[in-house]
């Protein structure tokens, strides 16, 4: 049985188009961020409630792959799936779909690491929070 | 003697521009302030200086008039006047103009109050700070 | 009896922050323009479609006033009245809520001209158009 | 001998930055292309030019692995090189340093392809631009 992915539709905006008229390049990565926040609120937390138990997530590398572009006033779906759960990261998977016309438009990953926000350094990501992620990874 | 004014040169980049191909009109609220940042770097102090004394400077106003549209790769020129000194709040005027055509392309301003960090009420802006911003007070 | 009122939910994502942990003044104009377009989009019409007529939509003159600041993961409400209608322009006012506090967080407009594509001349806004914005006029 | 590099200096301004108060991830991007325009513009092209000979560069792919992080006012410099120059495809490399500690922030690449602006397809890249690009071909 396939683990489910969870799945965050969104507009394209003014905005996030260039003089090319498609959306830059760069905003996929913030489809991915604001998807990753819609998840970690769907399983009842957020950055600002883990950054008060002192942790940071930052990414430590992130990709995409474009394959067909995405214009002002497009409504996206983004499906999110966890890749890879190891004790202090994780690789969370990203596929960018045009939900009218259901074409895959892009694909990516970002890789996080927990991390100690007093030293730095990387740390466990918390039991609490792996048991939420448990049901979606791949 | 018309008090100096504090100019700095930027091009147009792509992800400045939208599918009107001209530059998006909330962008020259980020030229604006990048031109205060290297204004405050010339008199020898940054945001997170005063930050360190217990200081923000938030944006209590922000209006631009758009004249004529900057369009990629276009060589700015922003010109920064210090329109009003009160005792715990300023008026940065700004000025953009094409620097190849020298075409006034958009003109606003930002009302900057001086805040304390902890509270969060209005403060007097420091003696030190005032002493650098006069020369350029219009 | 007042007219009625636009009104466009959504979250302040990660990106939308800056180093004071608070929104970037300069987003506030885009969450104008985002529930102007959602705006639109619910008359029935995009500026896609009016581009392909052969209209622009460039804004002349944007303000903001900031009261309270935003902050991260925020459920904002955006409600967007027709400030003013004129024969080739139209002033749309913006107050942004937190919606959960029901705060008054910013209120702002933009002034918007019909213009021709072609010749960048200002130009009447479209008789069907102007039907369709007649109940949200203030 | 090693293949020159093409380098370009710039600040982290404030809106570059996130509530974690260091620069947010996908802002690397577009230190990338500010650097990649700059790096056209010295070879005497730009973008804009590019596509009045019915020529778009679409990215393919971007990758990005932070190391450190860069925060507001810091300094960078971006060292843009050419990885694979193909038929119709390039590889351009980027790392990302604090040009005052030197330290190395961030390493990354995009793909870009020429395509026609037309019909949207991989077209080759034209000799006159092999030939400006070959002086830094790793």
């Amino acid at each position: 049985m396939p683990s489910p992915a969870f799945r965050k539709s969104f507009r394209v905006t003014w905005v996030d188009t260039d003089a090319a008229q498609v959306v830059h390049y760069s905003n996929y990565f913030r489809f991915f961020e604001r998807t990753e926040e819609e998840f970690y609120r769907q399983l009842g937390f957020s950055f600002t409630d883990t950054a008060k138990r002192g942790l940071w997530f930052p990414r430590v590398e992130a990709f995409c792959q474009y394959k067909k572009p995405a214009r002002f006033n497009d409504l996206l779906e983004v499906e999110l799936t966890i890749e890879e759960m190891r004790e202090k990261s994780m690789k969370l998977g990203f596929k960018v779909f045009n939900k009218e016309t259901t074409a895959l438009l892009a694909t990516g990953y970002v890789v996080i690491v927990a991390a100690d926000k007093q030293t730095g350094r990387a740390t466990k990501i918390p039991e609490d929070i792996v048991e939420k992620f448990k049901p979606f990874i791949k």
